[in-house]
């Protein structure tokens, strides 16, 4: 069982998930994704995961064999358990509970090869699909408060694993970089009434400098503030507090605009290794007029360091205004 | 002239270092420790770094010759400059300010292949009482609030060149990460009228199972929410808030608790790339009560993936109690 421990002096949690079994003889190398041989997510190979949880599959296919485009299934070295209860408890000085929460992989795709900006627009309809369809579910668990859904792709973003999957995280707790935005946003609305990311958007179309791409329904820019190099926001372009309010009808317009992102980035950076991220209101809670959902898509171009550990601050060499121009004047494929 | 950017939704400022010259193409690897060839922190090649602040050297020779021990030159790619106003503007929605700030570098040994954990100890005293000296110069500097420490050891810590140094960020805030430690210290205090640490060291001085290592002014120890792998945290036994407080007499025992740590880390993981990261008050804040200043080692052992970009909290596979009870148990080398 993985353990939750409370910071005593910053009272932000940690997860101690012993059992996915790395001891210091494990450290010796840092992690390279797996490639070639036997693959746990490709078709035909569905037992080598847990019993799948949600799949989008041809009529007349059955759970856990091929026949899926889309596959949910539990993480087998899950970081958090679904069973148990918390077992709240003081150890001397300190607050643990049980590890407590759910750890699931939406793999996105059965082709092996294809990566996201591969796939065609109706294949990625279906992942956002079960992206809403995992968090409306997971609502239901009045133990969690938050759903994270990120991706790792590429060894330098944290991937173990080649095949494109994403991966969702419910936690009993909202995690403190969600608190400290959805408080920031408060204190915008507070003074101004408005939310501060449609306001982000206004300038941004208006000024164009920090654009990237949009379409009828979402807008592709970097960040003002932008902590990394190349760092995107991709933002619906009327006010949204929740990913999971999402229609269906939207979601091709998110799917144009996430894959013209990553073809961008590919061809810009040849390839790179990226993360993306969900940011979104804890689940049940009401519907916010301060805060707006967005993903992020962030290339993995530079280490962490100590500068970026000591201070929680980012150092980043590379303007947004430069990285926009730059994936700006890139032809993309015309979306299929 | 680089700029600091303030996050529009979190207030946290972004160090936007353009000159440091980083551009689209340059981002094809990830960077890696430059090896062998000319070395600009070696003795006879003083003149590739800008003219130095400080200097241990021998008694006859000149600044910027050969004759030191531990040297402090400016960063020849620095990104804060110490020239200069804030020019604080706002630009629509967004604030921003000049890069106005310090940003040097301890070269700390003479000798091109010796690491911190091969040094003499007499030579670790002196790489931190040139930390203590550089702080309590830059103290002066009204424009600025905190400075930063840290050495990033092994290209995975983020380290680009190979000759051991510590670099120093002198920034005009206070880092986010500081402020919350600080602020969780006095909630401590407000409620127990003790400080955090002072509780935290007690504890683990009786308990025993995160305990690393003691000397008479030090206890070295694994923390109870350690965020990753091998995190180990060096802290004074007598409570201090501030770092430069530090006596000449005090430092001998600091010396020999770092040096033990980094060969302890060394023979546990095979020589592991490592963050050394110094946490202290502000520099020109009142001695605290409440918040108390430590050395942190963190070797890179696992990547930054999604899940910690999104939430801000970490999935740690190795408990601190083993960690620690594998540090404890390797013998060490006498230090010298």
């Amino acid at each position: 069982m993985s353990e939750l421990r409370k910071d005593p002096i910053t009272g932000r949690w940690v997860i101690l998930a012993a059992e996915r079994g790395v001891r210091p003889s494990d450290f010796q190398t840092v992690t390279s994704v797996q490639t070639g041989g036997y693959c746990p997510f490709c078709p035909g190979n569905e037992e080598a995961t847990p019993h799948e949880i949600l799949s989008f599959r041809a009529p007349g296919s059955a759970p856990d064999e091929p026949g899926w485009s889309v596959r949910v299934v539990p993480n087998r070295f899950p970081a958090l358990h679904v069973e148990g209860g918390f077992d709240r408890e003081g150890v001397g000085l300190y607050d643990r509970m049980n590890g407590v929460g759910a750890h699931e992989v939406i793999v996105e795709t059965w082709r092996h090869d294809a990566t996201l900006a591969d796939l065609h627009l109706r294949e990625l309809v279906e992942v956002f699909w079960a992206w809403r369809e995992r968090i409306v579910d997971l609502e239901g668990d009045g133990r969690l408060e938050y759903v994270v859904i990120f991706k790792n792709h590429g060894a330098e973003a944290g991937a173990t694993l080649e095949h494109e999957h994403s991966q969702l995280v419910a936690l009993p707790f909202v995690p403190r970089a969600l608190e400290e935005e959805i408080a920031g946003a408060a204190r915008h609305f507070a003074q101004h009434e408005r939310c501060v990311f449609c306001d982000i958007v206004r300038q941004e179309r208006r000024d164009g400098v920090r654009m990237v791409f949009e379409n009828d329904r979402f807008v592709v820019l970097c960040p003002w503030a932008s902590r990394t190099p190349f760092q995107t926001w991709i933002l619906p372009r009327s006010h949204r507090s929740h990913f999971e309010t999402i229609q269906r009808d939207e979601l091709r317009s998110l799917a144009e605009a996430v894959q013209t992102t990553l073809r961008k980035i590919d061809r810009a950076l040849e390839s790179p290794a990226y993360n993306v991220l969900l940011h979104t209101m804890p689940m049940r809670a009401p519907a916010s007029a301060s805060y707006h959902w967005r993903l992020e898509v962030a290339p993995a171009l530079t280490r962490i360091g100590g500068f970026e550990w000591a201070t929680g601050h980012f150092i980043n060499p590379t303007p947004p205004e430069e990285a926009a121009a730059f994936l700006r004047g890139l032809a993309h494929e015309e979306a299929r």
